[in-house]
């Protein structure tokens, strides 16, 4: 009899978990509380609490070869930079190709997962699920992925900011923001440094008064716009790089991608830069925000230290007089409300889950976590990896190690990313793309081997280690191979939707 | 008795050449059609005819301390590009601190200027103005400046895009162009990719369904980011890098250039580059432009071919169908309605004026344009530089050559200018900023000595030498020079206005 799965959520990691359970013969079945997939690229004129919300201009800042799902590439005529209605289109896309769509129940609301009576005998869960019209139903399911996302609570650290319940103008979280409408002709102050600050920052420049930019600890920025126009994960995030930061020590790389990001705009005399080093922190990724602050539009200052009617006062003594609006782009908590409290397993600040994925202390590996990670790469080639690996799990391919070695492998998690990392605690989830990718992939079986390329297909070997690491790689050998995956491979710089690029060859494409 | 001057427009050009009237001793009255001043910096939410005209998001982008008067910086806490409402604003400032405002009369219209009957003795002219109310006036001046611009009458060239007739949808000059309101969710068409094309693409790309740009020839494009994150005119635009380009074949440096252009993003791939060289034409500037490209929100075209109906054909046989908007950023032609017909010589392709100010073959020098010109440097310096010999001349401090000299001159010049840059019928005006300011204030005896400076007072020379060109330089001596000017040389790095520039030097600035 087959397996059923309970899949929480049809955003992109419940749209590629689905196709994962498929795959291993099990039967999901996906719990979308909204009436449409997608998840946080679905976009709504207005957010709805408990969703992830995002403004109308957003624009992914991964490339499209970077962020497709491994067996789906993009098609040509699609943008390298796809605005959230592209990706929206790609992910019915990928759902119609791979018949995804029954298997999700949409405006169903997962009230709450329990162990089921048998649990302890069979690792089952109890799902309890309310339709719109309040009609609860429960179901017994053989194992349920959480794929409920990490952007969904705002964190409006309001008691960071004395005086603010005394601010005469208007504050708003960046999950509130939808456009710049409202800001015309405003004095504007934005607080957090991260994408969502930035973009809104940049955005709201255009029709405001002033913009005014308060980070507490700078940060990096770093353009799309690469070396020669590449997309810079193209360039950057290949193989050979991830290589050389493994033999070379981490400064070196802090040291020489420091001295690159200053030679394109010097960090210190913006304003930006932070005491961290560049690889401490996954990079805020902004191409138009060093312009802005040239241009004056938006003007960086340090933590805010008290608001006083309409006045804001920051760390450096200076203020801002007359504010209309606050901007909070201060992140987001992240919560499973329908989990038991008991089934996370807390390691220092982080959710501690074996690799990103399996809570350690369960007594079944039944219950899974997919997409809940933060790398310099898209979640949709992440999270697709992880399901693969779940689904091999739930399907008993794969073992887990025991409780103890789980417990202990998380806690030396958490202290390499506690020694790699600027750790915050709306920041737990950060892993290092291609480590990662690659562990996973180990662990399945799907990981390419190097050696075996080089002897056996040298132009293969030669895209897969000098070029970007593109997902397809981990299509080319073990258990869901997929045909395409070389074709898709050889074809991904045809595919940068640039109108000459067929007619150009990137000096590393041999 | 002072001799009085007519100075037609209150824009940029006009208010220095009043102030130089005044320096001179002379009697200045300014005719302004409209009721304020600015000229093309005024902003006006409907353009209107025979004015200039400008999108509410105009920001310039010369860097401030290269675009200001040369004895009146711009206070430090303006930003470096500055909106038009901040120019509108220094332009107030100006004419407060030199008390201008009295001589200009507002709402009054040049309809004609006409050799005054004594004008073969005096070389006066005959000025007739019309006021709001329909009231004409009849003027007598010893002299005219003529400061209209030339960027009034818009060239719309249809009959180079056969078939437009048929067009179903709506189509604009950038002139006419005042926002992105009407392009939400449309497919927009921007022909010309001079820097209002660039503009106006980026600016619509952002709410439109898709932008299409298309280009005859292609263009380098210039970033305002600059190495280190410097305004590219400050690090640049330098005497320094004058005499290398003095010293040098220009083929060095359309090679050295070209790739530095490159290396930022290629311009081949991004369907840019241009069949001239780098320095054969003044670059568009524009610094969103790469990422819109490499986003896919601006897709770059051929030059049409034909429109026929919704469909645009471009020469490369593409189509773009379901166009809704096409806006013509093909530039303005110039005119000087209200002067004689003869008056203004004709050399090639271009209006022939003796060193882009005298007409060469009227019997005095008594009738000059200002403000006539366009290079990779600000209107505000150039005009100053131009008013001040203008009113020299006028004084009879300085003396022109014969009419023949000056037709030599002039016929030199176009040659030069055929030669130098890809001469269209549109680019007439083009000239190399520091030469073409050395050379008036050369005429004028305004020109810093580097070799007196080096001698005298080295920390200065150091700064003329290497720093950019400001136009505080020819304030050193000569006449009118300005005590503050050496003061403003030391400082204008200072006022770039980046938070903690004050604690960072620049590598070249000693």
């Amino acid at each position: 009899k087959e397996k059923k799965i309970a899949v929480i959520g049809a955003g992109p990691s419940g749209l590629t978990s689905i196709k994962a359970c498929l795959e291993e013969g099990m039967e999901p079945t996906c719990f979308e509380s909204s009436d449409d997939m997608g998840g946080l690229w679905k976009f709504k004129e207005v957010s709805e609490p408990n969703r992830a919300s995002i403004y109308r201009s957003l624009t992914i800042n991964i490339s499209k070869e970077m962020m497709c799902y491994s067996d789906f590439p993009i098609p040509s005529d699609y943008p390298n930079y796809m605005h959230h209605s592209k990706i929206l289109n790609y992910f019915r896309m990928y759902a119609d190709h791979f018949k995804l769509l029954k298997y999700i129940r949409f405006q169903t609301l997962v009230k709450s997962v329990r162990k089921a009576p048998d649990y302890s005998r069979t690792g089952r869960w109890e799902v309890l699920t309310e339709k719109k019209d309040g009609h609860e139903e429960r179901h017994v399911f053989d194992a349920v992925i959480c794929c409920s996302g990490h952007y969904t609570y705002p964190n409006l650290p309001l008691k960071d900011f004395p005086g603010i319940e005394t601010f005469e103008g208007k504050y708003l979280h960046s999950w509130d923001y939808k456009g710049p409408e409202d800001m015309y002709g405003k004095r504007v102050v934005v607080i957090g440094i991260g994408n969502s600050g930035g973009d809104i920052a940049v955005e709201t420049s255009r029709v405001a008064e002033q913009v005014y930019m308060s980070t507490r600890r700078g940060a990096w920025v770093i353009r799309q716009v690469s070396d020669n126009g590449l997309p810079v994960d193209m360039k950057y995030n290949t193989r050979f790089v991830h290589i050389l930061f493994q033999l070379f020590p981490i400064n070196f790389f802090n040291w020489f991608g420091e001295k690159k990001l200053n030679a394109m705009y010097d960090h210190t005399m913006y304003a930006l830069k932070p005491k961290h080093r560049l690889f401490s922190q996954i990079p805020v990724i902004n191409d138009d925000l060093p312009m802005k602050i040239l241009s004056g539009a938006v003007i960086i200052k340090p933590n805010v230290k008290e608001i006083c009617g309409c006045t804001v006062v920051f760390d450096d003594g200076s203020t801002v007089e007359k504010v209309d609006t606050i901007v909070f782009a201060t992140g987001y908590n992240y919560d499973f409300p329908y989990l038991p409290k008991k089934a996370m397993y807390k390691s220092g600040h982080r959710v501690g889950l074996y690799k990103h994925v399996f809570p350690p202390t369960l007594e079944h590996p039944t219950l899974a976590v997919v997409g809940f990670i933060h790398a310099l790469g898209a979640i949709m080639p992440q999270a697709e990896m992880q399901a693969r690996w779940v689904t091999r799990v739930f399907k008993g391919h794969k073992k887990l190690p025991s409780s103890q070695s789980m417990i202990k492998a998380v806690e030396k998690d958490t202290r390499n990313i506690e020694k790699s990392y600027i750790v915050s605690k709306l920041t737990p989830l950060q892993v290092d793309f291609v480590s990662y990718m690659d562990e996973i992939a180990g662990d399945i079986g799907v990981r390419p081997s190097l050696l075996w390329l080089f002897f056996t297909d040298y132009p293969l070997f030669k895209r897969v280690f000098w070029g970007p690491v593109t997902a397809y790689q981990y299509r080319l050998m073990g258990p869901g191979k997929w045909e395409g995956a070389r074709r898709a491979i050889f074809t991904q710089f045809d595919r940068i939707s640039l109108k000459y690029l067929v007619h150009y060859t990137p000096v590393w494409d041999y």
